[in-house]
């Protein structure tokens, strides 16, 4: 019998314009020292639930981050309905957690803006991912309906 | 054999900027007495489906609400969408009741206006997961067509 | 063993303000009269497609129909993609006959001609039910092509 | 055991104000002469997935083609977009193939154009499905990337 | 029992004004000597992703590139989300490598540039699909987080 090791996966594309991959697996490496990290790149968005079904069907992971890059056209909004849904269908038939990071090029003309948004954004959903796998559903309960954001600083609480 | 417990999900989020899970296990105990009621705090909308099937899956609930939380961006727009849909598919794969509390952050401007609508959505729809849950498909039909609403007052049949 | 009586289900929501169930059943009954008629009412439209399969899996039905009632918000558009793209997955998932009575409430201002458009279509598409479950695939087809509408006279084929 | 006589689908609607069915059928018969061609008629495009699902359930047959027509309005767009996935996620669970007639009221104003449109968009898909149920993967090949249109004369490569 | 070739397979359209298959079909017999190249051709977008899941489902082929031409109509549009769905979920159901190239008719008006689009697009995607059927999860990593774009210059890191 296959003797199966305990993994999370990433997967990233080469279509995004910065590398979201290093600051998530450092966080998931500090976070779940007992787990393999595996790793999957693919072109674009549209790719990201395939791939992350795959890893889990490889690999038995119990979780995945994805780091999704979406461009300012309009096909690239119906891109990101369409690989939102996918992320979810794949979540459904799977059975493991998939934290979805996406940042929308159009949310700052300002590239050090955007760098600041994706890397703050993969970093925060990789603990995330990591405190869901290691502790559980109440996990993140203690902010729950807190205004809790990734990539932004965190809004609070009405 | 393990003795499978009567149970229904609440699954919230970070995101929210209003605790709603609170009155909504309020309602579930004061109507459900014999059931245990689990939590699943998730980042956003778009883990609230995953997280409804595997609280299905590994409890056997027979019933979930969600207790969503739309921002005002447009891509906010399309998670809503991604997640409406996951839901469904999701109530379709499990069979189990799946009640959908969502607070869209633009329907109000005034935080205190804001937050009464969080609070009496996620109240009146907990009332609805819990009487459909024991009483079953017709609990409901004696105010079927009488425009009931969750987050405002009833506006009535026409 | 169980024994299975035929069914067909109505399905309707409290978010509706006109009661579609009191026509649909009524033809339901003239039309079919060997058969029980299950009513599953729900909170709002996106609760549809789950109760229909429900019923379908409980009850074995051959048919359902689907009585929802859309509002006139942007969120209750998304709401209503979701739901019919929810319905057509039970349809396919079932296999049974699901006939979707959908009323926008922007369809008509005055009251009056939202009550007329909600029970004209109610009624016929419990016909267009009846007929398919009772006389198959072919039950409708000495009207296709030729301009049949629900909830407004026919406008005829061109 | 039960013989399985080859067959093809035809699903129209009653909601088409043009009768598609007969060039559609025509066809067919022309083409795939040792076939049964199996009618199913649905009240709109919404219900064309079940149907087309249930041909291919209960006969076996190698291919359908569907004949939608959609209204002006803004809801009829979106239950094009509902119909839409919901026919590919029937070719998807079924492995039969699948073609997809659909007219839009907005094409034209003069109900002559229209009229063309709709009878030679059905004819020619109508062999197109012919022919890829005979011929397989390849019987299209020599007209890939050449602009090919139905509705329309072919527009041709640039 | 019958011997399973290794295969990648080629679906595009008669819809395409460019035939794009050459070039796919080029860089993959360059890069994956070893495989049977199985070409489909359907009529559009739409039945791609049945397609696709045929060509896996009889030949087990390990990649898949489809491709796509978008119109410049609204419905076309909504068409291209609806076969973006399902490529997605015939990625998720069929387990192979599934990368989908799309030409939308209005990224330029010169007939020229979107020539070039539309070849290097499919050139590239093409190298992607050989490159992830023969290295695995991390051929692509290497670009991971680079802009790199298909049908136009990279634009590369922020």
């Amino acid at each position: 019998m296959r003797r199966v090791e305990k993994c999370v996966g990433v997967v990233d594309t080469t279509f995004a314009r910065i590398d979201m991959a290093g600051p998530a697996i450092e966080e998931l490496q500090r976070l779940l020292p007992g787990y393999r990290i595996i790793r999957y790149t693919v072109p674009g968005i549209k790719d990201l639930p395939g791939a992350a079904k795959r890893l889990v069907d490889q690999h038995r992971c119990e979780g995945i981050i994805t780091l999704g890059w979406v461009g300012r056209r309009e096909a690239d909004k119906y891109s990101y309905l369409a690989m939102s849904i996918g992320l979810i269908m794949a979540e459904l038939l799977t059975g493991s957690v998939l934290i979805d990071v996406t940042v929308h090029e159009d949310e700052a003309d300002d590239p050090e803006e955007l760098r600041r948004i994706a890397l703050d954004r993969a970093r925060k959903h990789a603990r995330n991912l990591a405190l869901m796998v290691k502790e559980g559903p109440t996990a993140l309960s203690r902010h729950a309906g807190r205004g809790l954001r990734q990539g932004y600083p965190d809004v609070g609480p009405l």
